[in-house]
């Protein structure tokens, strides 16, 4: 059988901190129990197929900058050679999970019935794979951005037709992620969003997408699909502006449509950034209401607009990041999926390596600080002792929500002027540092 | 009685487009009719008592560069005196509404009590006012962000006391507002944020939040204020992420909170921008639910990233604005508040008087234009065609929310491929300019 | 004859500002005089060809959206059949100039000199057209940046071997626009920049491009090209940071090494608003030290972070451009290169026009108010008497530049405080819209 | 004699990195050396009388939320007191330098020749006390932008009366810097720049302010002031566009004014990053051509569009910057100033201290890790090998500047495609984290 990544001899080992070989795990231990539960199942690591086994290089300056030995003229063998690359990837990286697009996994057809078939073919081909591997599927979603039918968006699309058609294709992406064990499907709004509101009815696009999304959930009890749905937030790109803009644009829509029971959120870095906020704030936002779902684990760039789906490297962020989830007691079904990509310039397989490594070892630190600065407790009580005014009297009263303006007003005449107190918040970003 | 703005010895007059006089409407017809109604009861313009009278031209960078008769060394005289100006200056300037913040009107005073009384004193001084000269108020609300106190927030401190003041001033400043007829009660969210997540609590902070808006509602109802209880979103400044971040995430919070029957949107445009959207995205996301109470017309810098609170000088935002209130019926008891100041250099009384104008006349041209478009109809109908296809056949299906995923992929498998239709953007973008 | 645009059936005609056919000239009246000199010549409007006849569509999240009828399997016979198109397009639109890449023209071979043989193939046909419409060459450069061997940078590049072979595009691409009787030539940046400072020695990687820039001075010299080289700044895209960042940067370079005497520059409004400056900003920049050679006349979205080559359709903007072109005179060898693309959803033939249209009116809108405005003379004099004290007294000396700190200081300890004054910004913001 | 810090009662004290003691330092060891010089000397930090003694805590939408005990109601009696709580400070924390404005020190008299009495009456007192304490003056500087009569800029301004009050301040400015022995002399150009072009000669604005530097130049000759004049770029804020946007934009104005060696740069972090650099860009550009001279030592947030001015917290910049500084063996005369401030809520002197610490700390361990890089060459190897190509063959050829593009073509004739080579920028970034 054909060797697609000969530079890699054996499985990618754990040498410790210590270690120059840049092939080496630092910090990830697969194994290693931390709160006795294992790196590998705190982190459930998971490798994007579309940027790390279709993605070329390209950008929208220039084209392939990638020259791969799983490409062919035939789609279909292409696509066979891709799924041999990938999984002998993940073996040797040493990652459990995967996601994909449909039509990452298999190519576009000449006509729908024959892309169904397509990546049924495919499917059956990774589900061997999987069984082989025991590398699991950690979402499914499918393209609907790519072909130029998409142009205007897939479910808010001003043209019926088109949403049938993505309905039609979501049917078999949801299959295919079941057929697979897929433990989650994911909706991105590819080009769920417009370019100018002087042509677009937006309200009307939001209940198509609102109704498309109850299709799915109907779809997925009849067949007996239990995976997790999950929503990611993106404010733009490709569209001017989308309509799952944040983590909270998120929650509204799915409040005011009766969808919040059925979904979760897919929070990625990036698309948190883009939006105007940190990373774990969205993280928060979504957690604080037992919506987090998972996390697409990368980096952008906030000197730059646009979606740069770098690595991700920034210790810091991985603490913070981590510190959510473990809060949350974990990710369930969800993982630390990479949406992320090689640089154009990158342009060797190893590279793959060098950078999938980097992420891991960045959020396998991550997890270690993080669980430390929780065990310490030092920040936490900060946190606990500044709000204890809301424990007692006055400030029970308020909590429990049965107070009044005119009550609390009578406790201010009384009491006069409150008393400053520091946020120490230079104090504790040192607390912070000094774990890192 | 003394006079404070001596330069301008009548009332702006309406001299139509051929004016050179700088001190004229050019476009604003106060009694003019669009569509049977008003100039002056389509846009509702009111001034923003802090910037106009109580800003000084001071920014992060220097002291107050203005220099006005009304001020005084003893505040109370100040506060009377500047009440003196502001009503002078809308009435000469032609405005019919005006909003204020309790420590605009009054000035905070060395105790709570201190500060109600002289807020009372203040209010009955600016109810003879309002009477003597048919100006009203179009919004109240208390300044919960400018005291030391309030560092950490209001509604949302860490400390119970910081809340119950919060509360007890909010108390007289909806007191305030019924006294004088406002149409409206907007809260701005001052400093409900935070700065860094490592000292907060963001959950407790934001439900904190919701028990306060809950007080106001049911204050509100016990002494029969009626006017609207409006919420301004702002995503950041003064803090690093404001909780109403958005049109969009205070809907959410809204929905979360039980709260949405009794709030609607106040919509600035700066605000918006700030938040990465354009100006008539979050005006529309508020509308299409109902909830666009009343706007802030002001206009920031998108190459900057603070809120530079300009004076609405552009026509295109103005109009896409008028088309989003006219085809929601107008704003209700709302109005357009200049939420604007001057620029720190223009340190003269008449600039005040220029920069109405300009955001008068942007505003009135842009009703005209919005209504010309509107009974054109060439965009509307451009929609509608363009959506034809939820109407019929598949698409009603769609619409009515009675299909099924096996039922799209079915029409799919029989119709094929959709037909690519243009979204014809730049020619819509034309049309669009033709009316300006 | 193949006709590509069958829909256009004469050239687009000048009707008018109250025609309301979306397929005139509103305001573009060619042979128009303004001050002396027709539209055309004041606007010499180009178009670009790579937009408008390479680019389908494509954008990072879709391929092709658009299918013209110029396409061919076979890369020469459609780079024929698109130079036709181009043509044919031209003439109906009625642009007097085009723009081109080397690799729009003609399409790379298998070797460097089958590539300069197809491009002399084209250039010998781009020719015959240019004399049979009278439609000239505004300026060519070369595409340097989408081969991957352009990855790391072209003059830029960490290897010679690549810096030879853009040494060696460069100079066929010089010859190819003296040959076509181009007035300008173009140096864009494509990827002179670096994605990150860990793998980049950014001082040599310039010196290697004024080493670059020299050597192509020294080869227009040896081969008598007499046309006007320009750079094009960009600050970000595709690499993180581009060396062009701005016009004052790419002056301070050609400062830096000796080569200001032999380029201009070539503003465009996009990459200008990307470097966080208005478009009158960069031009006003390069004109003050006489360096404005010519222009990309398009449009970004200010809310978003890329680069969005939109046509420009805000009158705005093309008044501020124009004041600034006029008041040095016109752009000399220069002109209005619409280097602008069609939205991904503007999939027609038809929509070029619009585009194309859309920015011809709105620059003739510019050009006819901009000319109103320097006529009238109000805000060139409020600027010329705010400044008047430096034409006298004291004020003579500094601007001569024979006074020191201590003279005055005796001054000022004469003097005292000076007075304030108003910068009119609001009243000047009026008077500028009033015009629009 | 008052103690102001009475909570710190002996010098922070060099702890270590397992210190829990968050009033110690973990990294900075002030006599350690690091490659034969002390750490103290190698970082030269500063603190900033302003933001440290003079400010408040006050923002654009609150005054003052710190109460000191050295503020006073006399002006001169509050300098006096401040001057003494400076000093103490600087001791106790052990920072060897500090930084003014002259009006930080000593207060606007009700003339000019009376702020200058004050000037000279602390400088006085300020100079006893460095002799006491050891403590030197890294940079004296004048406050252009804070007095109203300086709201249209100081050396730009339209009016030569101001033009020639800010030539009198700076000419006591440098005076009272020499004095005190300041080692530099900083302009950073306060509202040297522009809200709207509409009423600005920008052209003029900037011959002018190359007068006042050329004016500044040879009074400190003549007077034998010997320190190193610095320019502070800063892209934005308060003005719309200020004209020392970034190291680039002043180089160019340097090298076109002929003032290049006279000057040096002062790059702060926060302004590149608003100007869109990352902090090590500017530093880079700086120092590429011998003109780092000292720096701003702080940090913005990117997700922020404005300065926020916090104290620097963020490893892996101090790595990047401090590599750029060691690389250029130090900065000279200048040092690292910390221009932040403690957040508004952060209300307790003893913030000062831990806000500093941490600063002190982050380029303290900075500078270990730096020069660790620097001493095992990874990095650096990997650079030079990058660019191997251009010391030999063809690429000697470029780098000498003795070739043509002919010659060029002729070696690619001959040789073909270049070989495509990796970045390596994920393994790059892999083992730069390694040694956070």
């Amino acid at each position: 059988m054909t060797e697609y990544f000969p530079e890699i001899t054996q499985p990618i080992p754990f040498e410790g901190a210590s270690s120059k070989n840049p092939l080496s795990f630092k910090y990830y231990d697969a194994t290693k129990l931390i709160n006795g539960k294992s790196m590998a199942d705190h982190l459930r690591f998971s490798v994007a197929y579309w940027h790390s086994f279709r993605g070329m290089g390209q950008d929208i300056f220039g084209g392939n900058s990638f020259s791969r030995s799983w490409q062919n003229s035939d789609p279909l063998t292409e696509a066979e050679q891709t799924l041999d690359a990938a999984f002998e990837f993940f073996t040797k990286l040493g990652a459990k999970f995967y996601c994909f697009h449909d039509r990452d996994l298999a190519p576009e057809g000449a006509s729908f019935a024959e892309s169904c078939k397509n990546l049924e073919h495919l499917v059956e081909k990774a589900k061997i794979k999987q069984q082989k591997t025991g590398i699991k599927l950690l979402w499914g979603t499918a393209n609907l951005f790519n072909h130029p039918r998409y142009a205007h968006g897939a479910a808010t699309n001003p043209d019926a037709h088109v949403f049938a058609y993505a309905a039609a294709q979501v049917k078999h992406a949801i299959a295919a992620t079941k057929e697979l064990g897929g433990e989650n499907y994911v909706f991105w709004g590819g080009r769920e969003g417009y370019e100018t509101l002087i042509n677009t009815d937006m309200k009307r696009e939001q209940e198509n997408l609102a109704r498309f999304f109850h299709m799915a959930v109907d779809y997925a009890k009849s067949i007996g699909f239990t995976g997790q749905f999950l929503i990611e937030p993106k404010p733009m790109e490709p569209t001017k502006h989308q309509y799952d803009f944040d983590a909270a644009t998120v929650l509204s829509f799915l409040r005011s449509y009766n969808l919040l029971d059925h979904f979760k959120l897919n929070i990625e870095a990036n698309h948190a950034t883009l939006a105007g906020h940190s990373f774990d704030h969205d993280l928060t936002v979504a957690s604080d209401v037992g919506k987090l779902g998972s996390v697409d684990a990368n980096r952008g760039d906030l000197l730059l607009g646009w979606d740069t789906d770098q690595f991700p490297t920034e210790l810091d962020e991985a603490v913070r990041a981590m510190l959510v989830i473990l809060k949350q007691g974990g990710l369930g079904s969800g993982g630390l999926n990479f949406d992320a990509k090689l640089r154009r310039g990158s342009t060797d397989t190893v590279d793959l390596f060098h950078a999938h490594i980097g992420g891991m070892d960045t959020f396998a630190r991550g997890l270690l600080i993080a669980q430390k600065i929780i065990d310490d407790g030092v920040l936490s009580d900060f946190i606990q002792k500044r709000y204890v005014s809301y424990s007692k009297d006055i400030g029970s009263s308020i909590t429990a929500g049965n107070t009044s303006l005119a009550e609390l007003e009578t406790f201010v005449l009384e009491k006069g002027e409150p008393i400053p107190a520091s946020g120490r918040q230079e104090m504790l970003e040192n607390i912070f540092s000094s774990y890192l």
